[in-house]
């Protein structure tokens, strides 16, 4: 009798978790388990925002896939997926094909820009590690030509992050941080520098406890972060960025607009024909799109309503990670011939957003909240669980963060 | 009676070890002596291409004037020299003027571009810090943005050097030991990197011993550099060098050129009304130009004949250092009413030129060659023994080459 095939697309918080859990869980001869990626590094989604600012290098926030898998019992392929076949239950990729009996689409987030004039042409997204590293040696790019030229150009000082939600708020926050750094590497004075953060909303961090969002503000304030709140941006070009506030159009001249307002499911699941809205499938319990039994969508592609809320549960790690334990278990029932599957619950732990270096806001145990150095402290134990999760003790002392009790 | 005031324009080797010299040597109430120099720092030209590189940090290649200058007794003026008035006796600054009893001009080199269509647009120079840090976060960048392209661009790595004479061969050999670091930092596969230096001669470092240019061309090949020689650069644009080898025309797609095959004095020179050839001077024996008896110029604004070869001697540090304490002697002998000058003879010690990390080749004693580590040796010795005299042990240990003898 032949092994089923399990191919898992992506390795990023769900597709590596997943293979994680079954290589656990399944013996070799239970199923060919095939893990796809494009890079042949998994990459903390979580801490992208460090290594733009350049506060953290990318190095700490990849690990090698092979680290962490047992390529005696996984089978990885470097590849990019180019279609999804439902139906033939085939994947193309780049550079080959391989047929499925099972699937797990875990193919991440993409940016979204909701067609705002140039900003897909001219605004960076803090999406990997390749436009990570981008922004990083943009920012130092511009520095550096700044006293190249004769007629300064503020442009190249004037940093703009496109939204005040949890990414933005972090992003800012690393890049006060850096700013002073790269001031003196540059020989540039400090007060010349502008971080701009741009959010639609009526409010930073949407969603977030009031106190808190105060807290935030006043901390990223207190580090010259400025905010333009009720601004929506209307244009982006190569050297300025227009928004509309309290029916006003403003332009703020910018080389670097940082879009962190908006993320959507991986444009392969609309390709494949899956019912979806912006790359997300609204997915069963189980975490199966409707129309087929052997697919599990998990992680930001993966859209499940909170039944509290009525709203949609965010694409967020601590969700995506949870929803590959349940995958993992109920391909391990599918194999078995057991057909009643788990459905999903997710355990909410909490939200710690940082503000830069030693500080941070959250809420954890439901209604606990916390600021300053006990949130960043937190931050960082949440991040180091799931390097435990991941790869053991060795990974966490590989890349943990392990200054977590420095105040 | 009014003591003499000395101005001195640059801090470069020529202007600072005058301003030492004199430091030394006048008593306070002799001269009032006024150093004036665009930025707060003096930087070794010679350590530039390591900074343009990214094989050293440009924080080592730079010395504050003040940890050198004792300004008790010698005025620093941070500003630029805008003119200068050698009948008025009086030089223009950006925001400021001085008027000068003796005048002594250090202002240096520019890149020369003999009007090479697109060179002076398009292509970056290795002249002070501020384009030598530009030149290293333009490749970065470049090598940054090689993966964010579905289309790569083989022109971001590709990194042309116009010329092959000592910076030329200098650079080439800090970009071999860069390149590998720059490969594991942005993911790209060293293969695809190309070095290529273009140089219009029959050879490469002209003028240098056969032997030894055998032994440098060799030597960076074998770190993967490619040489064109005998080939004339006709044109620089944004992304390509189309040179010119036995008549015919070639093209290298590159957005990474680095001028380093021609200097010339500072165009201040020229504005002066100072009789010049390419902002060089012919001085007198003891440095002074024709028309004038109160105005030293010295460094690679001085143009001095070597009655042996019958060419001019080079613009290098060694002999800028030299004019400057003849100089410093020879001002010391006007304020004490001597007008016998003391006329400069250059004394030659040799010269080395680093091949990268390890590695160098030099004449040094007149005609002893040397190669590898026991060049790279000396080459260090050199530069350790301009610091001891800039500024005695404390500055050697600060900012000197230590590891001279790491093998």
């Amino acid at each position: 009798m032949k092994n089923p095939n399990i191919v898992i697309l992506g390795a990023g918080y769900a597709g590596l978790i997943t293979a994680v859990k079954l290589q656990k869980s399944l013996g070799v001869n239970e199923a060919n388990v095939t893990l796809v990626n494009k890079h042949s590094y998994h990459y903390q989604t979580t801490w992208l925002h460090e290594n733009a600012a350049g506060t953290l290098h990318h190095d700490r926030t990849r690990i090698q896939i092979k680290d962490v898998i047992n390529t005696s019992k996984i089978n990885f392929v470097q590849d990019t997926v180019t279609g999804i076949d439902p139906q033939q239950k085939s994947i193309t990729l780049e550079n080959g094909q391989l047929d499925y009996d099972y699937l797990v689409i875990g193919l991440g987030f993409e940016a979204e820009t909701f067609g705002i004039t140039g900003l897909k042409e001219n605004a960076f997204t803090i999406s990997n590690i390749n436009t990570a590293r981008l922004i990083r040696q943009h920012i130092e790019y511009n520095f550096a030509k700044y006293n190249n030229e004769t007629e300064k150009k503020q442009e190249r000082l004037n940093l703009v992050v496109g939204g005040a939600g949890f990414t933005g708020i972090e992003f800012a926050g690393e890049l006060a941080n850096r700013v002073p750094e790269l001031c003196k590497e540059y020989d540039i004075p400090c007060e010349k520098v502008r971080i701009i953060t741009v959010e639609a909303a009526p409010t930073a961090l949407p969603g977030f406890d009031p106190e808190l969002v105060e807290y935030a503000m006043n901390r990223l304030e207190a580090k010259g972060v400025e905010f333009k709140i009720g601004a929506m941006i209307k244009e982006v070009t190569e050297d300025k960025l227009i928004y509309e506030k309290d029916e006003q159009r403003e332009e703020i001249p910018t080389n670097t607009v940082v879009w962190a307002a908006g993320v959507r499911g991986s444009s392969l699941i609309e390709q494949a024909g899956f019912e979806s809205n912006r790359g997300r499938v609204k997915v069963r319990k189980d975490l199966r799109p409707n129309e087929y039994d052997d697919v599990f969508i998990i992680g930001d592609c993966a859209l499940m309503i909170n039944e509290e809320t009525e709203r949609p549960y965010p694409p967020t790690a601590q969700i995506a990670i949870q929803m590959a334990e349940n995958t993992a278990a109920n391909l391990k029932r599918l194999i078995h011939g057991n057909t009643h599957l788990e459905s999903f619950t997710p355990d909410l732990k909490g939200t710690v957003a940082s503000l830069g270096s030693k500080d941070a806001i959250g809420v954890v145990f439901g209604d606990k909240k916390l600021f300053g150095w006990s949130a960043s402290a937190m931050k960082k134990v949440i991040d180091n669980r799931y390097l435990l999760k991941l790869g053991g003790v060795g990974l966490v002392l590989k890349k943990g963060k392990l200054n977590f009790l420095n105040l």
